[in-house]
């Protein structure tokens, strides 16, 4: 079942702001909405993205326990913020093998470790999206209340400042508010 | 671009034989077509498989370098034998963490250092099929002269006799031949 996360006129979530990190953005939409899907349906307007969640690809046993241990699960009532990143890496990642981009990411990034202290306020899911065709890599969607949007600041300007961000090529950040 | 094997009554492989391994076969079918296809297209008749070559999931910067450079590739003109192996792996596999399949995967069934000793003879193509929501996980290629067929078989009973293939739930292999 894929999600498809659809940028336009109707949905839950408003969109608050749309950042152009790096590479090219994408074009205004209002709202946005969360919807899965059993088949990766046609491109929506102005955009929608599509993801499916998927197997952990450098989580080791004992990060596991420790995530699982401290996360929160999405749909929280006091989770009213939302972001949506959605990150394309450079070729130069892909070609890597599996020793070292594990060693980018976390031996040298400590992109699981760092961001274990902004559990549980920060709930997280990620979506692979590479294999589908899409014009991004995978969407990592965060939820959080309004109190800790500045935590959320801090925890993607952290990661940016990584390693591992210098194999990012196009990376967009959308920022939403829920329709109470 | 997606890569998609279709089972029917055209195509320049002959299907020999479908031998139905572990868990459901697939439906007989006389010829078999690779192609490339920008979309995931409707289901074949009587079956398609679709999948999409990826990055390395497990292999090391030091196996990438003896894989290079010993590997075949594809298309070779003696190459007019060819099998495509449809595997899909348990939940529990796809529940283990990353250092977990990878001990599995490598370090207690050494699938990349057993699998040295058929390169060149075989050549073979890995494509990535979970997150394309297909009945398969993955698909293997492979393509080999006639003199190799035994070598080939060797290669396959070896693999299935690994602490890897606890974890396979289905497997399919079809054995084809070029239509000259």
């Amino acid at each position: 079942m894929f999600t498809v996360f659809t940028g336009g006129s109707i949905g839950p979530w408003l969109v608050e702001a749309v950042h152009q990190i790096r590479g090219d953005g994408l074009p205004p939409a209002a709202r946005l909405v969360v919807e899965p899907c059993p088949t990766i349906p046609p491109r929506g307007d102005p955009w929608s993205l599509v993801g499916v969640p998927s197997y952990v690809r450098y989580v080791h046993r004992n990060e596991k326990e420790q995530l699982t241990a401290r996360q929160a699960s999405l749909g929280r009532p006091e989770a009213t913020r939302a972001a949506l990143i959605p990150i394309a890496k450079t070729e130069e990642w892909w070609d890597l093998t599996q020793d070292e981009r594990r060693s980018i990411f976390e031996e040298r990034s400590r992109h699981i470790a760092a961001s274990m202290k902004y559990l549980p306020a920060i709930a997280r899911k990620l979506y692979q999206s590479r294999e589908l065709g899409e014009p991004f890599d995978f969407l990592t969607w965060f939820e959080f209340a309004p109190e800790h949007s500045a935590m959320f600041d801090e925890l993607v300007a952290m990661l940016r400042a990584t390693e591992e961000w210098r194999y990012v090529r196009r990376e967009v950040d959308v920022r939403l508010v829920k329709d109470a």
